[in-house]
């Protein structure tokens, strides 16, 4: 299996990155969540000064096999068509990339689909969609093994290009059912409580869902370790992003974690590497059952609350504003002492 | 007394821009409040193709005599150092309008010491800070009504340089006090539930400041008209933030609403014209104790719960992105139909 070498933040600058935002001029812990981003930033950069660079959005798409049991709403088309929509700028993730200034990166992790790899689409098929998890593994451990390393490489040829902070979105339809299983195993949460509506599912969608996730759950025979849960419920382009995020905390990059899905990834990253958790900022609440539950499991506090349920990265990257008034109100506030302020807190 | 002529938005456009924002390729409703926010935009603008224009950041500053009964933490010279601050650019709304793109406009509304308006502060002082309305009104009709004929002032100044977006915000040592008692009076919640830390009390302190302001309930005399109520226990950055609101509702100027004080001038612009809500994007949610439930009491929705309890219109300001966001979907994303997607929902 592929392994990370991932280190903590050294502690150490703590305290002086902690009094230095303390003596900013406003009130003591007035700028709530944005004075414990900046804290993060600082203390993965290791520096007082922290800095934001060339932020970039990695949608990893794939097809999975448990789409034949009407897990989903959507056809399993709808992966391939979203793909060529994001090439044509037409998308959620597309306008949120304009406006923040992102590069996006979109990669086939395993569409079961022949895409135009020419127009920008890039090659990292492992194969065409998953096994149908009903039945046997999704993926094999070698495909397990080559997603994370392709994931790897995709953060790794980022942090070539000069970027200090990614973000990951995923295009799949039937992966929310995946995440729903990772999370239910490396929660201990009931499925039931893990499981949701998707792109729309009614009432009794969402009850077919779980009662097919359920015997899903009883047909299990692996060894019960975490990666074998990966693999075994797991979507290509989860798996992929799972090493995508791994790369990115040995390479002490920023993660901004976006919704349901990819905070199930990050959960599952965790349970290979816990210190990735250091790295990662969580963009948002999602709308999607089960991601409010798996953010309180990991007591994360994420920067928004809107009601997203989209995926493709677009919570993340909405939130990237705030990461950067973050970084900025380090650098750019002056301190009390030099303000001649009467310091008040 | 000033008065204003704010119409609703037409309702007749509705339909047409829901259906717009229910095509575009997503599942209805994933983008949430982003989805809730183009809708509102685009009814003020009366177009399927809104725009943001030139948005600035209005701060109204003022003293309060209320000071002189101990309950807020902060020296009253706060508030005009403060000032200096803002003009040196290095306060928490300064980094805010450079990453933004907003002009930062500083009104001296009321604030006890010679300002320097040589260097770029406005002039528009109605006197040097309220009377102490433990005993008597802060200040007469006529210095409220100046308030608001100035307030709405700067709006039309900021309307003549093309805005079509503005923030409030505001500086003024004690103005939590009179936003808690326009709070209880407009919404008929307890004193004892509008009452916060400001700018970092401890349950002492709170304690002292919620006995104060209800001495100052009982002390009123007046007539109980929301005007009345307003110029009594007003700040003059408060009455001339409710001048700026009516003159943008006016205007059919979108408003961005910042933390505890201005969702308190927003409420007491509603006792006097209720339809100046429709223009209303509330910022966040912030710390300050009363403002989520000031926020429920209106049925708002804010953008973001960060935590923040600054004020300077430093929580619509960092929320402006997400306004942004609204603005691009609605005019960027594809429809299905033409981006040839399988509509799923």
């Amino acid at each position: 299996m592929k392994t990370f070498h991932i280190e903590r933040p050294d502690e150490g600058l703590r305290p002086a990155i902690a009094d230095k935002i303390d003596n900013l001029t406003k009130p003591k812990g007035s700028l709530g969540l944005l004075e414990e981003t900046a804290l993060q930033v600082a203390l993965v950069q290791q520096t007082q000064k922290p800095t934001l660079r060339k932020p970039q959005n990695i949608i990893f798409a794939a097809d999975h096999g448990i789409v034949a049991e009407g897990v989903s709403l959507s056809p399993k088309e709808v992966t391939w068509q979203q793909l060529s929509n994001f090439l044509h700028g037409g998308a959620g993730v597309n306008f949120l990339c304009r406006q923040h200034g992102f590069e996006l990166k979109i990669v086939d992790a395993g569409v079961d689909y022949d895409l135009p790899y020419e127009k920008g689409i890039i090659d990292m098929k492992v194969r065409r969609g998953t096994r149908n998890y009903l039945y046997e593994a999704a993926m094999t451990q070698e495909e397990a093994d080559l997603c994370l390393e392709r994931g790897a490489e995709m953060t790794r040829r980022c942090h070539k290009e000069g970027s200090n902070v990614l973000s990951f979105g995923e295009m799949g339809i039937g992966n929310t059912s995946s995440s729903s299983l990772w999370m239910t195993y490396f929660t201990g949460i009931p499925l039931e409580q893990c499981v949701g509506a998707g792109s729309g599912l009614d009432q009794e969608g969402i009850r077919h869902k779980y009662e097919i996730l359920k015997k899903c759950m009883e047909h299990y025979d692996g060894d019960g370790s975490a990666m074998d849960i990966i693999r075994y419920f797991g979507g290509l382009e989860m798996v992929m992003a799972v090493g995508a995020m791994l790369q990115a905390a040995e390479l002490k990059m920023l993660i901004l974690v976006d919704g349901f899905i990819m905070t199930n990834c990050l959960l599952a990253a965790m349970q290979l590497y816990p210190a990735v958790r250091d790295y990662a900022i969580f963009g948002h609440c999602g709308d999607e059952c089960g991601h409010k539950r798996v953010l309180d499991f990991l007591h994360a506090k994420p920067l928004l609350h809107l009601g997203l349920r989209l995926g493709e990265g677009t919570g993340a990257i909405c939130a990237y504003p705030l990461v950067e008034s973050a970084v900025r109100m380090i650098n750019e506030m002056d301190s009390f002492a030099h303000a001649s302020i009467t310091k008040y807190f």
